[in-house]
């Protein structure tokens, strides 16, 4: 699991920061990729990266602002033409049903795969036993959301060795002991699954915001969160700014973070006014109420890993 | 006059070539930039030119696939925040309309110039006494425009060494003898402006084409044009591909040229089957019909002189 900024800009385009889209890679984990907005021009910062569009198997819109949608009648009529024939399902805000199918009848765009819109609601909109998302309202000037994706627990692996050493080895009795059940052995003892069973490892936690102004909602969402992506358009001492444009500033984010005791903070929607001398400071600025913040750029990879509880070689 | 080519590709973005969109540089003429289609990431490749969106007056759009107008709700957009007031016309084919429309409204976006959108029917489009642009349908999988721009012709210049050999020296005459009038001088002669003005300036005529199986109307447009703009996807051996997607061949593009009587030919619209290594067989596949002909790549730029008629030295 890893994220992979495509996109980390406000609003338009620059040469140095795209407008926004965020990958979810889930490749390990379901071989797919989960997309978290589309700006005009997503695709093409996806040709200089390794993702695959027919992999793209969920795109999340968080708000229907033209720099986090325009980029959607493109890459849908692409990973048609470039061979995919998978279901394609989009979450967003009301109003996203309109936009793609318009851009698609009128372009006379005719997909390959199956595609489904969901315009959601408050609450978890989806659950497949492994991967749960929850979307919550934020603060913005239109209605914006922002996700929480919860992988599920898993259950320790099998200790081989512990078990070798009782005599027992790989076959079918590991199937059963692996899912907790007690088996007979052939010399009659009776062992029992959870002795040979490492700990639970607890799944990982990512909240992706839209853009926001700081509000409870983001705090909900990124609550203990391995990776909080969270927006700081403006600097620390423009919070006045950022109110007014519905926005964070980078110490409000980092506020966020630390009172959701997320792990990690990545800032992202950096605004074009901060050129590359400004970013540093940036995040030095959220450094100071939360340690673990970094600001992302385009195409700046964050690994999500199991953080360690005592079942660290578990990845 | 400059064309200045932004995408040069088909269907889908490339990294070498970009899906359509052309400039026609009219900054001496008026000030102005007008834009053929606008497929995504338009907004994109004007980052790495000289163009301001805020001086794109019109954009002509050829036809509603979306790797020729995706870009368009994105850079009505930026031209908006990068400070543009001044009227925009986009022509287009039926469609258009509900498209741009769409998709402000879907995103919010308030833009702070007046946006006319003219849904074009055949004939003449536009007309001001300076560019007249006449449109003919072409004959694609779903309706495609061609345009044919025409400058008007100027009056000659007048010949300012042949009136100070007449003792006639720059002042209030000089004015009336360029509008072709007759004055009479101080010592009582009366001398005749035809007299002393070079010879007429023809306006030039680019045409540019929408995606296009060959067809009469393309012939029509593109009469002594000095520069035609034509699609060539294929090479000149595909031409049962090519009439199978509604396409045409390098050679099929040179005949129309050829026809035509035009002066230039630039090929764009190239498949991204082609690479570097074919680009120059394809565009020597035109010449041997064509003699000069080109092929386009994003960022080239092509400039579109008077014709020497004996008054060369008047731009
Ligand atoms: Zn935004
Ligand atoms: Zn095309």
């Amino acid at each position: 699991m890893e994220l992979l900024f495509l996109g980390t800009g406000a609003g338009v385009p620059a040469k140095v920061r795209n407008v926004t889209s965020l990958a979810l890679k889930l490749l390990e984990e379901r071989n797919a990729v989960w997309l978290f907005d589309c700006g005009e021009a997503t695709q093409h910062q996806i040709l200089s990266t390794s993702l695959k569009p027919r992999k793209i198997e969920k795109i999340f819109i968080t708000h229907l602002h033209g720099d986090h949608i325009f980029g959607l009648p493109g890459l849908l009529g692409s990973r048609s033409f470039q061979g995919g024939t998978s279901l394609l399902t989009i979450y967003g805000p009301k109003g996203i049903k309109e936009f793609i199918e318009v851009s698609l009848k009128i372009s006379e765009t005719h997909l390959q795969y199956p595609l489904e819109i969901i315009e959601m609601e408050e609450g978890v909109i989806f659950d497949d036993g492994q991967f749960k998302v929850e979307a919550l309202p934020l603060d913005h000037a239109l209605p914006s959301w922002g996700f929480r994706i919860i992988e599920s627990d898993k259950p320790g692996t099998l200790m081989a060795e512990k078990l070798e050493a009782e005599g027992v080895f790989p076959g079918p009795h590991y199937k059963e002991l692996k899912a907790g059940k007690s088996v007979q052995l052939d010399d009659g003892r009776i062992i029992h699954g959870p002795d040979f069973l490492g700990p639970d490892q607890k799944g990982r936690i990512v909240a992706i915001l839209g853009d926001t102004r700081p509000c409870e909602n983001a705090v909900h969402l990124a609550s203990e969160a391995d990776v909080l992506v969270h927006e700081a358009t403006f600097s620390g001492d423009s919070s006045e700014m950022a109110h007014r444009y519905f926005h964070s500033t980078t110490l409000q984010a980092a506020e966020i973070a630390k009172k959701a005791d997320a792990f990690k903070l990545v800032l992202t929607h950096i605004s074009s006014r901060y050129g590359k001398a400004d970013w540093n400071t940036l995040r030095d600025e959220a450094r100071t109420i939360f340690p673990d913040a970094e600001i992302a750029n385009d195409f700046l990879e964050v690994p999500v890993p199991y953080r360690s509880t005592g079942g660290a070689s578990l990845k």
